[in-house]
């Protein structure tokens, strides 16, 4: 199969919006972008052995490489708009190109996120996608605006993706429910971008949670110049982790990675406006644990003891 | 060294423009772009031992890695922005690394085009890099406008970048000047941004030379849905290409990979204006070559002969 073949099987998909006026096919992609917007963009590599283990179903591989990218919008407050891909795959096997196809495909349509070009390799199986984004002129979150007492909040919950790869990889024991439940959290994250609508008028800092809890925090409390208080008590734990020993729930939820969750900020006089707002929005995933300090790059517990911000690293 | 420290040393340069909003850093770039423009985006991934050979020096790799990229955007019409980069990397070498982001860097500053974003992670070396282009609304150039009596040109000349391949692959002899004239060419293309602009007000179709001139010739007028009549005598050869026998200077000039040449077509009422414009521009390198005819997927040669389209395929 010639790679032309390839990408007009499984990637050269119908129904691109008015927006597109060149999309797959051509040397690049043209599209469309309105006057009072800023363009947003990210772009992650996704390799074999390293995000995901070896024997994930390729429809998990499809969805998740497009769903970190769209975390990462959903962190800038942006809404979807494109995305391109460079697969490198060690040969053809039709059957693992249409389940990645597959998961691609359905994440694209339900975020209105559309492909507009790729590159197709030969190589170790490693999926590169940048995503495009846009956002009304000056709203982008970055992770530089917190400042001290702000309140520290959270969409979803920690360490069930850590503890879903803990099962497959060191045979980590869970319930048989709670075990489908963390591997779905792991194979299958949800970018969190309605809850990016929601707190983008309210927010002063956002990012979302990919090497851990503390780690990800470190990253905007350093762009931000800033410390925290965390009130570890009050970190939300979903009812698998609950029934793990309290230290090793703990520590995957403060370290463990792929959570894709939004850890953002909120001025303090926002907050009864913003607490209003969100339950009238009807989400109960969004949770304070936390306050913004001076003590910049500081992370303390709620009796003040120093929390460690080692995370995952890629090296 | 973690990779944020990684970033920071290789990859975190100063001098970005005011269009960038947010650059290197935060979980994705903010760009600016003007009412009366579209965007032209492209992906390319860049293997080592496919793309390049294993001992190609780091900084050719990041020099070509970004230029085959900027080719894509010649090859549409439109003037380089933005790019961001995804880095796999076996280990951190920092010889290797300081080498590859200044080949890169020095392109990117040659072409104004700047880095806004990025991911590295470690695996087989791999760079996958997404160029962003801007072009006037409504003339991009694309594959898809060709029309029979169209006369076919093309920038510079064809097969030395396949010289250079063969004479580090399979020891293919070359006198010692036209090596090293011919390796340069494989290692370090010059995207024809140039050009692409003197052709832009020009030409009804252009594609930039990757596969081989007559696979990408082929892809061209699929897209247009017409056919070619090549005059094989006057297609541009270097003076390296020249001196071999006439047989395999024609094998390397019409199936030779990585020419990153232009190949456009320009309709003959516009010839006598298009070449008075290109010779006051004071550019030599644009030469006719051919003309568009009505046989769809058909190339021939000047005695009517069918030429094979077979050109280098990833898989």
């Amino acid at each position: 199969m010639h790679e032309f073949d390839l990408i007009q099987k499984y990637f050269n998909w119908n129904g691109l919006p008015a927006n597109v006026s060149v999309g797959v096919g051509d040397d690049a992609a043209v599209l469309e972008i309105a006057a009072d917007e800023q363009l947003v963009t990210s772009i992650d590599t996704f390799i074999s052995g390293v995000h995901f283990p070896h024997d994930t179903p390729a429809e998990a591989i499809g969805h998740k490489a497009l769903a970190v990218n769209l975390s990462d919008l959903a962190a800038m407050g942006a809404s979807p708009q494109w995305f391109t891909l460079a697969l490198t795959l060690p040969e053809i096997r039709q059957n693992w190109l249409a389940d990645f196809s597959r998961g691609l495909k359905t994440l694209a349509q339900e975020s209105a996120c559309f492909l507009v070009g790729g590159d197709t390799t030969r190589g170790a199986l490693s999926i590169s996608i940048q995503v495009m984004g846009v956002v009304k002129k000056g709203q982008a979150l970055t992770r530089s605006g917190a400042r001290a007492g702000d309140l520290i909040y959270l969409t979803g919950t920690l360490g069930d993706a850590h503890a879903g790869l803990e099962s497959i990889l060191h045979g980590f024991e869970l319930a048989a429910g709670d075990k489908a439940y963390c591997q779905k959290r792991l194979h299958r994250p949800t970018p969190r971008l309605q809850q990016s609508e929601l707190i983008r008028p309210f927010a002063t800092a956002c990012i979302d949670l990919s090497d851990g809890f503390l780690q990800d925090l470190g990253h905007l409390l350093s762009a931000s110049r800033c410390g925290a208080q965390i009130n570890t008590a009050e970190l939300p734990l979903s009812k698998a982790l609950q029934t793990l020993p309290q230290d090793i729930a703990m520590q995957f939820a403060l370290s463990g990675g792929d959570d894709y969750e939004l850890l953002f900020t909120i001025p303090k006089n926002k907050q009864p406006e913003f607490e209003k707002y969100i339950k009238k929005g009807g989400d109960g995933l969004i949770k304070q644990v936390g306050v913004i300090t001076h003590h910049t790059d500081q992370i303390i517990d709620e009796n003040k003891q120093l929390l460690d911000q080692a995370g995952y690293s890629h090296f």
